[in-house]
């Protein structure tokens, strides 16, 4: 797919070989519950049965498959973290049943098909990363016609916030203008040269870096202002890599409060449910939505609406969507939002629409 | 040399394609006075004379050349910021001096040989980054025999210091080890597995971040515990990549204080001569070394000493160091320094002995 595997390694794959990056995602309690209830409230998938976990970091999810009996477990890793998952599998006196491959998963022969695909690949906003790329990979090439996806479905959510967020991106961004004015005078003045030309370029980068660039947030459900609206729905079993390549969607959503809409508050589920022919027993959700008490490390992606917007309860929102990937990393993402405003007064409220990257 | 192009440009080339980063350096008011009065005090190397500034950034020192009489300047940027700098060429009127070329300076076939090769390739603690690589490319490529070197001369130094970073960097140190500990007992009662054979790695992960790597610092001259001592010298018209890709030297320094060595603090200084046979009419210094008032955006790079060591005045130091580049990243650089402490008491102190990162 024309991506440089040494530039892959270095921007993306690098991180995940250090412990402490894979201790943040040991410590997500939501995440580990989420993954650690699904295994052993539906061991009827694993025991005895051949399992693959894409993308192992630790080895946390073959562990468990292999203590929720399952007769074999693959685990491929692409990094070096791959040396830490096989001390740990023997630590813990799996090593007759867990297999830790250092490769990746592209690149992998397995000696054998699966009954069972486990992996946890979701980024911000769930497809920032593309990992799950490399797990429709290894489900058309490793996955029975039976076999089983753990997750087996997965939500993009969307919706309107107010957050003091908005206020201190604008600050920074204009403290940034500020200062960029005073460095062309002391630039022309002490050395002679005038640099106004390169002024609107470096507006847009600093524009783009401040408010075109979604944000990491940990929203609380008092700044979600509307009802949250599904983006797009994938089944795991299913879904191509065209399908998630691009994300196009239309959906609508409801404000249920008089307030300033700041943004957009972007997050993502994911569902456990096994197969139609070979459901769950007990089906578990994952979701990293506005929450009080359960947070996660994903949190939510803000995309900044500036100036914000005055909206009341009942006002409806329609949304446009498109999701592609960079032309500089495929891991990355680049968002066209659009939004057009009924508002229930009666009044016009001008559309809004932007391109916003994830970075 | 095996450098992968595509890497290198993820991981070195593409900061520089920010004109916020470009402005950080723009704004180094100790670095634009020095390279600002090394070509405007000796205008005589400029005037009527063809001129090569590698990595020419937003420019700047292209522009000075022509400011200062050049015929022809020839400005190399591997990044999309040429496009910048041939706005600003424009704007201010020398396109016709100025010729800027996109492109790796390894690259680059210019239509001459040049009289006066300028360029700013310093990174931290001088040979970071690896930049002095492709202007001794440019050098042995394009420079007339006669030719003159701006800057010509550098120098690395390194110095016994106190400073209250050791504390902070233990502490943190300390703290990541005491959660890694809870995390140990969460994930063994909650999850069922025992994750105590990491405890190593996971320690040796954190050492190398907390304390085996040097960290950026703005030291104060009364941080500076004896006196500095010189490294190495690099004389800019003849070193060898060879000469600069393992610096390995001998020095000893003074301590002038009763104090607590706390770690060593390391810089450079680079001056302007010209040549023997073209001497500079006034000799130019640009210094990083620890100072009040006229501290630069290199700031100074310390290496712990980690339990500190009490010292005391006339206590003499012997070092050891050996200088390589890293394995992954040929960029940054791994410092073996070795200490021994001759004491004016008679004591006998430890000597010192560490492997340090510059990341
Ligand atoms: N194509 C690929 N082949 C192999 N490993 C991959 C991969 N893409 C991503 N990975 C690995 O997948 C991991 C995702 S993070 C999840 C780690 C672990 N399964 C856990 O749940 O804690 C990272 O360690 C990353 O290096
Ligand atoms: N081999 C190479 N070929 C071309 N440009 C290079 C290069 N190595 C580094 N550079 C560029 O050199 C610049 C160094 S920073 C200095 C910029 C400018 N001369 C100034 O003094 O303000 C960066 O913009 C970097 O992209």
């Amino acid at each position: 797919s024309g991506v440089d595997k040494g530039v892959d390694f270095a921007q993306y794959f690098c991180t995940y070989a250090y412990l402490y990056h894979q201790k943040e995602m040991l410590s997500d309690r939501v995440r580990m519950d989420a993954y650690y209830n699904s295994v052993f409230k539906n061991k009827k998938h694993f025991q005895g049965k051949t399992v693959l976990d894409v993308g192992t970091g630790s080895g946390i999810l073959a562990i468990w498959s292999a203590q929720a009996g399952a007769r074999k477990v693959y685990a491929v890793e692409a990094t070096k973290m791959s040396e830490h998952a096989r001390a740990l599998v023997k630590a813990n006196n799996l090593q007759d049943v867990v297999e830790v491959i250092e490769a990746s998963m592209e690149d992998v022969t397995l000696p054998e098909k699966v009954d069972v695909i486990i992996s946890e690949w979701m980024g911000y906003f769930l497809l920032r990363e593309s990992m799950f790329d490399s797990v429709i990979c290894a489900r058309d090439r490793w996955l029975k016609p039976n076999g089983v996806m753990y997750p087996s479905h997965a939500r993009m959510w969307m919706a309107p916030i107010r957050s003091a967020l908005v206020n201190q991106k604008m600050n920074q961004y204009e403290g940034a203008m500020d200062d960029w004015y005073s460095f062309l005078e002391e630039t022309k003045s002490y050395y002679g040269v005038d640099m106004s030309i390169l002024t609107r370029s470096f507006d847009e980068e600093q524009k783009k870096y401040f408010l075109h660039t979604s944000l990491w947030s940990n929203l609380q459900p008092e700044e979600v202002i509307g009802t949250p609206a599904i983006v797009c729905e994938i089944d795991c079993l299913t879904a191509t890599v065209q399908d998630i390549a691009e994300v196009r969607s239309q959906f609508s959503c409801k404000i249920h409060t008089d307030a300033r809409l700041c943004g957009f508050g972007g997050w993502f589920d994911v569902h456990f449910r096994g197969r139609v022919d070979n459901p769950a027993e007990e089906e578990i959700e994952l979701t990293t939505e506005p929450s009080e008490e359960n947070s996660t490390h994903w949190g939510q992606q803000v995309f900044l609406v500036q100036p914000p917007r005055n909206v009341c309860r009942g006002d409806s929102l329609n949304f446009s969507f498109v999701m592609k990937r960079t032309i500089e990393n495929h891991r990355l993402m680049e968002i066209e939002l659009g939004c057009e405003f009924k508002q229930s007064s009666g009044e016009q409220l001008q559309p809004f629409k932007k391109t916003f990257c994830i970075e």
